[in-house]
């Protein structure tokens, strides 16, 4: 087998920026595959990170599966208590920051109930070597970062069931941030193998690009490296306007009265200036001056009424939607069949490419 | 996670006795699982070895599932070439050994189309560690056997989806060889580690126990260790009367003409003795002091005429059964309905376990 290459950085980044005008000319050419592992609810690191390009993208017109994967909330924990919550809590904020099921194109499902797309592990897990998987530098930093002893091969895995999600609906557009590229790498190798092997003269698999995302990642209010529930440094888009004042007031800064916007040097004040430049559009160093000598104390109280007001439209549809669960599982009940239909479709064809079609079920010629 | 604890062979054995004598009490309490990887046609090893006990069991009135791991096929080769060929043969091998589908408790399914078994994979690889997966002493004799350079995480995973194969239908009873005891007690960890995390109120799976088989193993007949078509040592049950004569005119022995079983000093020869033990029913030492000085060719035209009559009438079934298509389709068929509406109902109770249904399809509670 050939290694894989991850290519430099720079050209991924020219050849998204290619992808993103393609886009544009013709969305309804492409189909992309996102989504979330179920850990909690959402919070503006995800809106702005990922969420509001989502959106866009659909927008824009482009299909898009979305993918709860459930299954690989258990790659570095052992239970998965309050999944179902969890799950729940996350078609909430996606509905809320704007994915639109009713659209026909935006497909949510989740993992645990397709079980077509599952299988393509198997044929997959034949096409790539152990040595590969180990050495996989994000499953080994994400490793690291659980602190486990004992690494279950759930998450050794993990990214060839990812090539199955972004491969089953035959997804041409991945958005991704930088440490998703290798498992995108991995997704890319194990199509061009199959097709290698099986698809000679009829390619079963399109090779999915990566598009990288412009969006600025937002710190913890702690300062720390990421936003996260657990921390507790998140502001929760289902938070109340109060918590979020309470949250943004505790947030870390630093000594100095006049703000400036100096991301390397004052990363806690820049954090805070970068959210507030998403929300009001303009940019920080603008924001910054405008404030000048009033201090962090003043950053943080136009950040707060500014956030909550870019908040308010959709946490007043969070809010209406947590009020309705059968809305909430019809988008599921819909997406998941529709993603049950094109994994049904995709197995079939991987069954005939490779041989295995005995006349044995439908999608078999018989 | 506990380790795994393979125990002594003496005390499985022993447990493997008390199995035997509970299947014979009541049959039908228990569910077996068995199969093959197709990889082609069945030779009398397989019959002797395997074949002929599950009959046995089946006649006995338990419930039996044959899988054909056609997926497993790909562990350590890089192609499925006329798998659907040995899928096809495989199947007119078992009926004509005397499997009976028509029972309506034997079923014989193919792993490729049963999606709902082939994904227990997920949860159960997140209960097993690499490191384990990388110790079972099998797959290590199975990866230094293949003489391949790049392993691949099929190879690894394999006896996480043969736990898959084993609890979706909560088999209780499976017949193995002692190299397929690791395996089996890997799936007993799974099933133990299942429950404990996920059943405790209600246990999901029970701990399949293996049954020992007391068929002794047939030498390939150039006197190497294992029967193989491919080896060209083997008296395949498709050969004519003709071909297996030739076989066994080819069959390695020694230069001593009296013949004496002696399986340590003398293997080839004592092979041989024991094939025609097998087809006889009279033990192998008497079969030695009745040919005498009469040397190996007569053993060997002895042979020849008592396996081919053994053959004969399951040859004749073969040739039949052969020419009909159209119920060898049916057969697998109806086997891998059977095997979806059980792998169906048993991951509904795996996801209403793990906190996974969320009322999103008729497998759920609504």
């Amino acid at each position: 087998m050939e290694t894989i290459d991850y290519g430099t950085f720079e050209a991924t980044l020219e050849r998204s920026n290619r992808l993103e005008q393609a886009l544009h000319r013709d969305p309804g050419r492409f189909r992309a595959l996102t989504g979330d592992r179920p850990t909690g609810r959402l919070h503006v690191g995800h809106l702005f990170g990922s969420l509001e390009n989502r959106v866009r993208l659909q927008n824009m017109g482009v299909p898009i599966f979305v993918v709860i994967a459930d299954y690989q909330v258990l790659t570095d924990r052992d239970c998965a208590d309050d999944i179902a919550d969890s799950v729940y809590q996350l078609v909430v904020d996606y509905l809320a920051a704007g994915l639109d099921p009713d659209n026909g194109r935006t497909h949510i499902f989740v993992h645990s109930h397709v079980p077509e797309l599952n299988q393509l592990l198997l044929p997959f897990l034949t096409l790539v070597t152990n040595a590969e998987l180990s050495r996989n530098p994000t499953v080994k930093d994400e490793i690291k970062a659980s602190g486990r002893q004992h690494i279950n091969a759930g998450m050794y895995t993990y990214p060839v069931h990812q090539a199955a999600d972004i491969l089953f609906c035959k997804a041409t557009v991945v958005p991704v941030g930088k440490d998703q590229l290798p498992h995108l790498e991995q997704t890319r190798t194990i199509a061009r193998r199959f097709n290698a092997r099986y698809g000679v003269d009829k390619p079963v698999f399109p090779e999915p690009q990566p598009l990288l995302s412009n969006a600025p990642s937002i710190l913890g209010l702690d300062g720390s490296e990421k936003m996260s529930k657990s921390r507790n440094n998140a502001v929760m888009l289902s938070s109340s306007e109060d918590e979020t004042a309470a949250y943004i007031k505790t947030a870390k800064t630093d000594v100095d009265r006049l703000i400036t916007y100096d991301p390397v040097g004052r990363p806690e004040v820049s954090n805070l200036l970068l959210l507030l430049s998403l929300c009001t559009k303009k940019d920080p160093e603008t924001l910054a001056s405008e404030i000048g000598n009033a201090g962090a104390s003043r950053l943080k109280s136009i950040l707060t009424e500014a956030l909550n007001e870019y908040l308010r439209p959709l946490r007043q549809r969070r809010s209406e939607l947590e009020q309705d669960p059968q809305l909430i599982r019809d988008v599921l009940k819909k997406g998941t069949a529709r993603a049950r239909d094109v994994a049904r479709e995709t197995l079939a064809e991987v069954r005939q490419a490779m041989g295995m079609a005995y006349g044995v079920d439908q999608g078999d010629p018989q």
